[in-house]
């Protein structure tokens, strides 16, 4: 088999089989195919697209590149949840306690922040002691106890996935539905939980700007995911705004506890219960419905909070930050970004919004950069509402003063204000399952 | 300037600029561009074409990565020809006299066999003593002295064409006729002639398979020869069957010698009288059916054959083997290859019948390899001809006797013999010009 063979077929937009396919990526991994060869078949496949055979082979080399985690030391239905990647995306840390508290298991890798976009495990380690490396006999033995732990990433998970992304990086070659859902799903299979929950975020904030996009992108997962056994299913939710009002890593955390209360902002809350819900469809709970209203229990019980602080402190965290959020320090600087004109709020560059927060020192610039755990932006008027000029839109913290003044340009240039109400967006788009699309708005 | 942006644009069918374009070539030939980067560029290519301006801009910052011969040196217009490469295309040792014979001059490099194509460069150093590696002054004086001066390729023509072609060749890029373009203009241009005739061979022994690639081909390359400030024309001469009788180095010399005396096969012959009349056209000698009478006479005069004796001498060949080719080393094996069957032969796959000479040793098979000047092939029955069960196809020469049979045996399956005789073949088909494709048959 040649690898000049292989890139000629998908130039000529034939499919390659599952053996060509497991050649391709083993050797690719081993260095015997060299990047130039594989960047030419990454921009073929961008050009001729892959059928749903190949998708799932080049998924399942991919996967097969490094460790495939065992969780069978667990007991009982493991679901993951993955999302694209969002502004103020705080998710997990609602949605794993209350499907943990439902009687699901959630054993989470979760990533570190990079670029706009803030990473779950940097949120949780604003808490004083809170580990985020574990043992896997740690990261069971939390399972097992709590119902849920997020870890960072270990081991050598896809590493086939980390050298591809890495050429289609400079190459151009990164924004192909196809690619994109075989570097994601490579890696959720990899992690071998049982069933997989997909928040594929669609909108300014997000990767996928349109909901078309998404959809797209969602249906050759939740392929992929049923073609190799687990159950899966995903959500195309919204990105054109922030998602809740706090964006930044402890100001996000005190967010999620407030909505564990029954105290969040409703937007967020309600997509927290569609996700939570699915997930616990997924792991054979009942009907999306009755899983709904076993979150919402879950929430005005209490016992999802329960679960928080129990992960929390079994991983040497202070769980006392989560039953009383004003231990967490503030930031030594608060402003108050102004609106400058009156008008209704149009729209809101959500990728924009995170820089913002990013360079107030709540976000990295390179994987070395230090985290300032207590800077970000309190959102005060959000899409659809009414501002008189000066009025507050947000609230920055951060612990260097000069950070401020550009941060709050790019927040201010990011919120479009006009003289027309704009139309209510939906928050949930659709929901995808192996065999339809149905729409949710 | 970056790389990425480059690939990106060209992959969402966007047109690079003047300055992109030299940038991307200065850089790729400097290293600063690595291959994988290249590679996804020309896949994009290969997918999204280019504009007449882009091809343009590439073919001279490709002709500008090297040396710009300066033919200013030489007396008089200069013309160049271009074959795309054919089996048993020994054209150049017949037009170049003719077209010196009639007032214009030939300062032509040329390349060496490899594969199934002999190089007219190795076919004159069948010639004892002629020398085709001269220093440019002796280059120079050979044409103000004779007209004409064939050597191999020296200096350091358009190596980003080099580095360009490795890259194609191993990444599926090489058959996008945009490229192909670009890499054959390039290094006319680089040779400093002032107007430039190309032959586009098209058929079974050809690169171009069909005569409509075979006209984009043209197209593509006159435009970009006339936009560079050169004449430029195409001729698209049939390659369904060898050009001429003998295939072999110093048979296709002496089958050469034959034509300028007059007494050459009749296609081989036309082929030739047509591209020399080119050949003037474009060095301003008249309208191309006055051009041609001038060529007829310098066979039949023999003052064409007066000029490649006079070439051969000048160049340290011995004069005395062009006036009798008998003094040619005969080589000590010639074979019978026999008809298997009787009828018409329908066809002849040229490409195998250049790989059965190259087998009897006419060919190299890596650039290392020592030519058996003597080796080849004398075709006997062409395309159309009637035989009988047993009659001689061709002879074979070789000075190895075990390479006989393996020779005969790809010769006998080259040649398709049927009931029905074939349909005649024009031997040109068309000629493109900067304003038209005129159809010659």
């Amino acid at each position: 088999m040649r690898m000049y063979d292989l890139i000629m077929k998908k130039r000529n937009g034939e499919a390659l089989t599952k053996t060509e396919i497991e050649y391709m990526i083993s050797e690719y991994v081993a260095g015997n195919i060299p990047d130039y060869q594989m960047s030419a078949f990454l921009m073929a496949v961008y050009f001729r697209g892959m059928t749903e055979e190949e998708t799932l082979a080049m998924t399942m080399a991919v996967a097969h590149s490094g460790d495939m985690v065992d969780l069978s030391g667990i007991e009982g239905k493991k679901v993951d949840k993955h999302s694209t990647g969002g502004v103020g995306d705080k998710t997990s840390l609602v949605i794993a306690p209350i499907v943990a508290a439902c009687g699901a298991k959630v054993a989470k890798m979760s990533g570190r922040g990079l670029g706009h976009t803030g990473g779950t495990v940097d949120k949780l380690e604003s808490i004083p002691g809170m580990r985020t490396s574990l043992t896997q006999e740690e990261f069971f033995s939390v399972v097992n106890k709590t119902g849920l732990s997020i870890i960072g990433q270990s081991g050598n998970l896809a590493p086939a996935d980390k050298k591809l992304y890495a050429l289609r990086d400079v190459t151009a070659t990164v924004d192909n539905i196809s690619l994109i859902a075989v570097s994601i799903m490579s890696k959720k299979l990899a992690a071998g939980n049982d069933c997989i929950l997909l928040d594929v975020k669609t909108g300014s904030g997000a990767f996928m700007k349109t909901v078309e996009d998404s959809v797209a992108l969602a249906k050759e997962m939740v392929t992929i995911g049923e073609n190799a056994g687990k159950r899966t299913v995903a959500l195309i939710t919204n990105m054109d705004i922030p998602l809740g009002n706090n964006i930044g890593n402890s100001l996000e955390v005190i967010e999620a506890v407030e909505t564990l209360n029954g105290h969040g902002p409703a937007d967020f809350t309600e997509v927290c219960l569609n996700l939570a819900a699915n997930m616990l469809y997924l792991a054979g709970m009942g009907e999306v419905e009755i899983c709904r209203k076993m979150a919402e229990k879950a929430i005005t019980d209490g016992s999802a909070l329960k679960r928080l602080a129990a992960m929390v402190e079994a991983q040497g965290g202070d769980a006392s930050f989560i039953l009383d959020t004003g231990k967490f320090a503030r930031a030594p600087y608060a402003y108050e970004v102004l609106a400058q004109r009156s008008g209704y709020i149009a729209s809101m560059n959500t990728e924009s919004c995170g820089i913002a927060s990013s360079m107030l020192g709540a976000g990295r610039e390179t994987k070395e950069s230090e985290i300032d755990f207590s800077a970000g932006i309190t959102i005060k008027k959000k899409m659809g509402d009414y501002v008189e000029k000066g009025e507050v839109l947000a609230i920055m913290y951060t612990s260097k003063e000069e950070l401020f003044e550009a941060a709050a340009k790019r927040y201010q240039e990011a919120v479009i204000i006009t003289d027309e109400k704009p139309a209510e967006e939906p928050l949930i788009y659709a929901r995808v399952t192996k065999d339809a699309v149905e729409k949710l708005y």
